[in-house]
């Protein structure tokens, strides 16, 4: 089934891509031609523009040309540093995008727009933090719990509360590295205050440095992202939805949400179901107004409303191609400048609603989260009042779409789980299931596979092929991001993928109800994959280093994911990734992050760009750490 | 004298370089001739390393070649991007050893090694933000005082507290811009959040967020920098002392301080006047320990003890060359790695001492606050048993010094100016006696000479010539950072060196006993310039704008000195470059930076790489506000 859905859907962007050439269109594939050969050190990570006295560029071959820069800097620091401000870069986004949810919640009122729909996970949160809960108002609550969750930002003492959550094991690792991270935004102004000229020249304690505050972000600022979204906007439970673009709807005013923070998103949601918007919807001709998401802010509004999924990163062109999309609706990341010059070939309007990512040429309609409702419907409004402006001409919706189950939330599995347990045996609400079937063999193992697209990879083809090899040898894939639509796209999340699976999987999928593939979420969900490695570990009294799963990014390409591999491996688990990241310029960094880590963390870096051979090192790795459990 | 005294230390530069040679010593000046022609794309700013499709680069030529990314960024998004986060490294780098400097006055203590120096200035800082002071201990105070400006960092509420120390018409001016910066660490965060791939393709709303996050570096963490320093270790009240590489003195141990924060080299210092400390030298055959400062840590030993400074950033490898160097001391910033192989040549012990700047192949002595004077200690024995290990025959010291008066904080300046003070008609300790002889042109003006050496330019070349010229035509100039030791090298920091000056200036020198050109410290003591400034326009009630001032950095080469140079036209101060920032291939960026910003703040950035033609540009450019204020 996903072999023939994947060449179709090929086909479907071949079709669109001579479209562009039709329209007269830029796309991504232009520009990369025009790049041509990209810079070999930049590829490596040995040029350095940290100060003025350069740009300065490590000769790759040793011995010969330039083996320092005019600092005296050699590849290895130069290479260390580079990473070392990605990992600083990715954990500044999703911890900044956390910090707003957390404010949001600040200003969550019983009469505003913004509720509390989760009003356990909040409980239980006010618990775990010392919040007092009894005899007061939950808005009260949630208010403190917030102003915490903010000082978890800046707080001058102390290290981040969510650690406590991680199994003893694992922490007494952090403690014996100390690599603890204190405030989240201090871990980031220390790493660029240690990668400033003439600061740390020692690539070991630059990629420990790496991983502390890599740590504040998967147990920091994406774990609040997670949390915070789900108390304020509901826990996800398993929902169907389709994915591709053929979810766009030539009758229907079609809204594209695109970017990441689901505050913006939940806003639009509401307000595309005002009888108000409605009405204005049927009154421009329309048949009513249809949402589709895209990255993950697709991710987050189809895990808690179903709201259908046009595409991933890569489709964000594509998406306006077809000229059927009245506007496409952003707030941070992922977003291409280059919608700009595309949408101005089509009737399509280009949002922007953040103060932190305003483009140059986009209509920016700012989104205040104090009249957020307000705010959402002015722009909803913008987007129905287009859609006369369509040219019918020009419209080309591909049909592809597939179906799936998405919403698993580290609760919902739990619950789908309690579906195997014999109450007068075991508890209820426990992962005891899952460690059960993975310690029996049943399960070989788990592996996350996350991430982002890159052209340098065939569109989707590692994500898929991954996953279609790790379930066909009962191994259980999560999966968040631009993977997970991948996995939508391409069937994998329906339960019927299940005949995909190896007879060990196929056989838990159907005893448990659930697809080979889960789909938990947007990138800051790569937490709800922590929780669940970490309960299992706890469950078995063993580390996370011990278990045997996995991580993997095929086809990776922003900073955030760069921060990812590093909190995955420091929460010990391996990090397999598909697009080499530009390290090899440093034999040292190489040495570090692909063996030395290990040492440290009990988990390290897997670099190989094949999928096949990729996941066969994983599966490899799997059976290595079984063995050494003896299961 | 000026004059005859550069040749002649150039001459010892030569000889030292000479020696190098014969030392096989690979210097500075070596790896530039290694690292060929700098990367055209990298000067111009036009390379993006943000996401890992790329790398990609812009063609410089409009029109031909790759014009945008592979996600559709433009040269002005790219150039701008870069840029920013420039500021954003620069401003942690200063605001993390502020961070540093306030911990440890909240661990300051009657008993410890950390006092509080300057009481007078802590209960004046108490009164200003509010703390209570009557019936307290100081030391109480101090740590209150001392968590509040921890919260600084990551307050989740309000704007930086020291903002209202500015001019009331430079608050309207921020607010107006909406710049105010909120806590210093998070204004980094959303920076590399903003820039990170698909947020702002916006130029103006980078460096507008640029100057934001800048404001956090020059009125939050360099101002906390400057006055928790002065509460510590105390207020720099003048006096004498020497530089240049004449200082080190064979006789004795010779110990390097080379660095940024002042906590280290205080106890550093207290560890080398301990009489076990001298007994020590002496039984090692030494006369004595003789300290010597580098780049801003010298700056800072120099204001406080009269620490005599070895030299600036360029002269850091040449210190080593002399042979008879028994430690380099460092904390953070500006040290080159390649003082590992350099000191690997002679005897001398390259100690780090923090953990945020580790490097490869030095001895790491770390440098616990906690038991600070221990810990110096440990770190001065290490220097001085190494003074038996010093090869004769390879020291060669330079004979060239200078002697200088240093240490004009604010306080110290409004002491001087109180000498011309008529106690019967004016207040004693204001500004009045300064902004009285600007306004009736004695004084043409002030300038701030500041920052860094840069290879691109003649080593203190820039720096000298400017000051000479601006004291020629009666400009005041202050000055702090590598400029400053330039200055104290070139003599211009004596009180002879009025007779270089105009006549108006020589005159004021010669009432109020100083010299042309004021010393006031490292580089996070450009906030001493901030204050100096906004008292002025107080007390004329004028914008910072409207003042015959400048701001200009000669031979800047350092992140930090992108985000002064950024908060410095944000406080409404032009800026003079003499060294051209990567931002060429932009004409959008450079539109902003010379031109458009002016509306905006009032200043605007000249780049002149010639320091004749410079000097010109910022005295007509005095003129001009002098005209307009009718003066």
């Amino acid at each position: 089934m996903s072999d023939q859905f994947i060449s179709i859907y090929q086909t479907s962007e071949e079709q669109l891509l001579e479209k562009a050439v039709q329209d007269g269109v830029e796309t991504m594939w232009d520009r990369k031609a025009a790049m041509k050969a990209p810079c070999g050190f930049g590829e490596k990570g040995i040029c350095c523009r940290i100060c003025a006295m350069g740009p300065c560029r490590i000769s790759p071959v040793a011995g010969k040309g330039a083996q320092r820069g005019i600092c005296g800097a050699t590849a290895d620091v130069i290479v260390a540093r580079n990473l070392a401000r990605m990992v600083a870069a990715g954990t500044a986004s999703h911890s900044d995008h956390a910090r707003d949810i957390a404010h949001v919640m600040h200003m969550a009122s019983r009469d505003g727009n913004f509720k509390i729909r989760d009003e356990k996970k909040l409980l239980d949160l006010a618990s775990e933090w010392g919040v007092k809960t009894e005899d007061r108002d939950i808005y009260e609550v949630a208010h403190e719990v917030a102003e915490i969750a903010l000082n978890e930002f800046g707080k001058p003492f102390g290290t981040l509360r969510f650690l406590e959550r991680a199994p003893e094991k694992r922490k007494k690792v952090w403690d014996d590295l100390q690599i603890r991270p204190r405030a989240i935004d201090r871990e980031i102004a220390t790493i660029l205050h240690s990668t400033h000229i003439g600061c740390t020249g020692d690539a070991e304690s630059l990629l420990h440095m790496s991983m502390r505050t890599a740590l504040a972000d998967g147990w920091g600022g994406s774990m609040i992202g997670t949390v915070f979204s789900d108390i304020l906007y509901g826990t996800p439970v398993p929902r169907e939805t389709e994915s591709n673009l053929g979810v766009l709807d030539e009758k229907q005013v079609n809204i594209i949400l695109h970017g990441h923070e689901p505050s913006l998103s939940e806003m639009i949601v509401m307000a595309s179901l005002d009888p108000e918007m409605q009405k204005l919807a049927k009154k421009v001709g329309a048949e009513g107004i249809n949402l589709a998401g895209m990255c993950c802010t697709g991710n987050e509004v189809t895990m808690r409303h179903g709201v259908k999924i046009a595409g991933n990163f890569y489709q964000q062109e594509m998406a306006v191609l077809t000229g059927a999309v009245e506007a496409v609706i952003v707030d941070v990341q992922c977003i291409f400048p280059s919608l700009v010059p595309i949408t101005e070939c089509y009737h399509t309007k280009f949002i922007t609603t953040s103060p932190k990512a305003k483009i140059t040429g986009a209509t920016h309609i700012e989104f205040h989260e104090d009249r957020a409702l307000e705010s959402a419907k002015a722009i909803v409004r913008e987007a129905i009042e287009n859609f006369k402006n369509r040219k019918k001409e020009k419209v080309f919706i591909p049909t592809e779409k597939s179906s799936g189950v998405v919403g698993y939330s580290v609760e919902a599995i739990i619950k789908q789980l309690d579906k195997v347990v014999n109450p007068h045996i075991d508890p209820m609400g426990t992962i005891k299931p899952l460690a059960d079937v993975i310690k029996a063999g049943v399960l070989r193992g788990a592996v996350g596979i996350v991430g982002c697209n890159n052209p340098k990879s065939k569109h989707d083809y590692s994500h898929i092929e991954i996953m279609k090899k790790m379930i066909a040898n009962d191994v259980i894939v999560v999966t968040t991001g631009c993977a997970a639509q991948a996995a939508v796209k391409a069937g994998l999340t329906n339960k019927d993928a299940r005949k995909l699976a190896g007879q060990g999987l196929a056989t838990v999928c159907e005893l448990v109800d659930i697809p080979p593939v889960l789909h938990l979420g947007s990138c800051v969900d790569i937490s709800r994959i922590m929780t669940i490695v970490g309960e299992v570990a706890k469950h078995m009294d063993l580390d996370n280093s011990d278990l045997p799963v996995a991580g993997i990014a095929p086809e990776w390409m922003s900073e955030k994911a760069v921060a990812i591999a590093n909190y995955v491996v420091a929460t010990g688990i391996d990090t397999f990734l598909g697009i080499t990241p530009p390290v090899t310029g440093s034999e040292e960094v190489m040495d570090i992050m692909t063996n030395r880590v290990e040492a440290m963390t009990g988990a390290k870096f897997f670099i190989e760009e094949d999928p096949h051979v990729l996941a066969d090192k994983v599966l490899s790795r799997i059976e290595e750490k079984r063995q050494k459990l003896g299961i």
